[in-house]
């Protein structure tokens, strides 16, 4: 029986998370959840799992929070210091951080010190502190399990191997809801377009980042920390169906690839169980239905985000934190229609070059810069209108 | 430095693994070579790798082969006591049993006998003596590592899994030279068209295995002993471009897969070098030139000897043992011309229910039936006429 604490329990990872537990309820006892500001999900989650404590990040949620909750016997924290309570206290065996943005990044490193395993589902962690995370998960001999399901392809193909064998990373890419397009076409489109019809249930902002190729390029800039490649040994696949969800190109010319139906329940078990296996509901594969799987190589002309990924993973130090931040205004500002599909690589470009680089960044220099660099994305396109 | 005896030097596998420890030098010292008859060909391999000793089972080839090697300090020994000395001799580390039919299986099994490491590229030894080979192997504790590009596969993928995680084995076929005739057209094929263009290099007889679907059944079956698998939890792919050398689908519907070019120096390296894994000079996979891969069933009504060969897993015993023994001299008989495609799975079927299963069988009951088999078949043939 592992006990799990689940940082970002409402949102998408979260919820498939507590359904692939809740059909696995022999293995998990879920300890704690969490959720920015929606209570109700919350609530909900706390009358089927029943957990020793729940945290709203969102303070002003917390007196409607713990009046609901009052008539059970579980401890309703907020904030920070809720999370980082839930995450180590001495009942914990895992923590899912599947919260967005920065929020997870003090509660990962607190359950690291705590020695926690991480089952990590946060793209921030790596991306603006993998030169933190890693040393110290390293230090503490904690387990760091990839979630998004190009890293757990990578972690299970690299089963039974060693990082010494790797030839190359082959980290595929749906190519998103434009590949088809040229240019122009892609110039003038709008997020509406690019939320229909994704491979994988996800968010918006990661479909949005899915088609201009940045969730690629923050996938690689990932793959660099947890599994020690440099970016040169990294290569992106556009293999439209998302089947094969990444490979790993060992010396000797072989190569391992983990595939599968979409959906997100199996690396997100995987993670949980590791290094088991056990059934789920999950469909199986069905080969004869599958007919034929393509690839080919990303088109760097077309989505400039991939290429500004890579140059930031090879320059590291706060580039990295730049690029997401700017990135995440970026899309939400896209979202609202208020820039188009470019201006999110051009600004992105605009914010690197504003920004002089720490190269060994602490905590502290990461969480200024990714705050600087937010508030001057914004400016940026307040005064584009 | 692996001391290395290789059963079958001169064939198809034994000359590929011959190339690959060619450029590995510094990581083998081949002590052992073995022909059947072709000592031309022995004689230029001992010059170039000048082993311990060398052994060609054709007595009436000895003399020829010791006088051509007088003047080296090479032992020259002959037939089954030459193969059964250089496989147990002190320092042999590992033997590569590459030669063609049942000449193979005694000294497998003295090989194992001695806690020898197999490198298994010969079929009949696990499929007619897979209940003698596998029971010893576990009690000698000595690793039996496939050859064969598909079950390579299999074994890589599941290089840090276990066999109780998994949940079937998907097993690649390139479906043969006739996948896309129909039964009539089929049934006129001769030989001498199905050996044009095979996927891999290999030689005739496999080829003609391959078109049959007769090769898939008889990996089918060494899979079952391989892996402790039921032939029901092993499904056959065909996959035309033989990219996906074959796939381990476990319990949690996850799906590992090993790929690459199509060249056998990838399976036999790796089980030589197993569990390393070191640069060499094969191709790597250029995804980008890969364009699509495709996925079908197989069609047991145009290939009929894939659905003998699962029955024949099924039942067990002297079963295949028979299947294989009638599938050879059937297929040197497609060879030349004497039948025709299709006499191959009937005449197959016919001896199946002409001899009376041996559920049990020892090595002399194998030996005796695989005899049995091939006077009963040619005689067959000969009346057919």
């Amino acid at each position: 029986m592992k006990n799990i604490v689940i940082l970002g329990s409402t949102g998408s990872i979260g919820t498939q998370a507590l359904d692939s537990i809740n059909e696995s309820k022999d293995r998990f006892r879920v300890l704690g959840l969490s959720c920015n500001s929606g209570v109700e999900t919350l609530i909900n989650q706390v009358e089927l799992y029943n957990p020793k404590f729940v945290t709203v990040y969102d303070i002003k949620k917390y007196s409607a929070l713990k009046r609901a909750l009052a008539h059970t016997n579980v401890k309703v924290l907020s904030g920070m210091s809720g999370l980082i309570e839930m995450v180590t206290d001495s009942e914990v065996d895992i923590v899912l951080t599947s919260v967005v943005g920065n929020i997870g990044l003090i509660p990962t490193l607190e359950a690291i010190k705590a020695g926690k395993t991480i089952a990590l589902a946060n793209k921030e962690t790596l991306v603006t502190s993998g030169s933190l995370i890693m040393p110290l998960a390293r230090q503490m001999n904690v387990p760091i399990l990839p979630v998004d399901s190009e890293h757990s392809a990578i972690f299970q193909s690299l089963q039974g191997e060693s990082q010494a064998k790797i030839k190359r990373i082959l980290l595929t890419a749906s190519g998103g809801a434009f590949r088809n397009f040229d240019k122009e076409t892609i110039k003038n489109k709008k997020a509406v377009e690019a939320l229909k019809h994704p491979n994988w249930s996800m968010g918006k902002k990661i479909t949005i980042d899915s088609a201009t190729l940045m969730n690629k390029g923050l996938e690689l800039i990932e793959a660099h920390w947890l599994f020690d490649v440099p970016p040169s040994q990294i290569e992106v696949v556009v293999h439209p169906e998302s089947i094969i969800h990444s490979m790993v190109e060992f010396k000797d010319h072989s190569i391992i690839a983990q595939m599968g139906v979409a959906d997100m329940r199996v690396p997100i078990i995987y993670a949980l169980d590791y290094p088991e296996r056990h059934e789920n509901s999950v469909e199986s594969l069905d080969f004869s239905k599958l007919k034929s799987l393509s690839f080919g190589q990303p088109d760097l002309d077309r989505f400039p985000c991939l290429e500004i990924a890579i140059n930031a993973c090879q320059v590291g130090g706060t580039v990295p934190t730049v690029m997401n931040a700017a990135n995440e205004v970026l899309v939400a500002a896209y979202l609202n229609d208020k820039i188009g599909f470019y201006d999110i690589s051009e600004i992105i470009q605009e914010s690197i070059q504003n920004f002089e680089t720490i190269l060994s960044p602490s905590l502290e220099d990461i969480l200024a810069v990714d705050h600087e660099t937010r508030l001057w994305v914004e400016d940026r396109i307040r005064h584009r209108k």
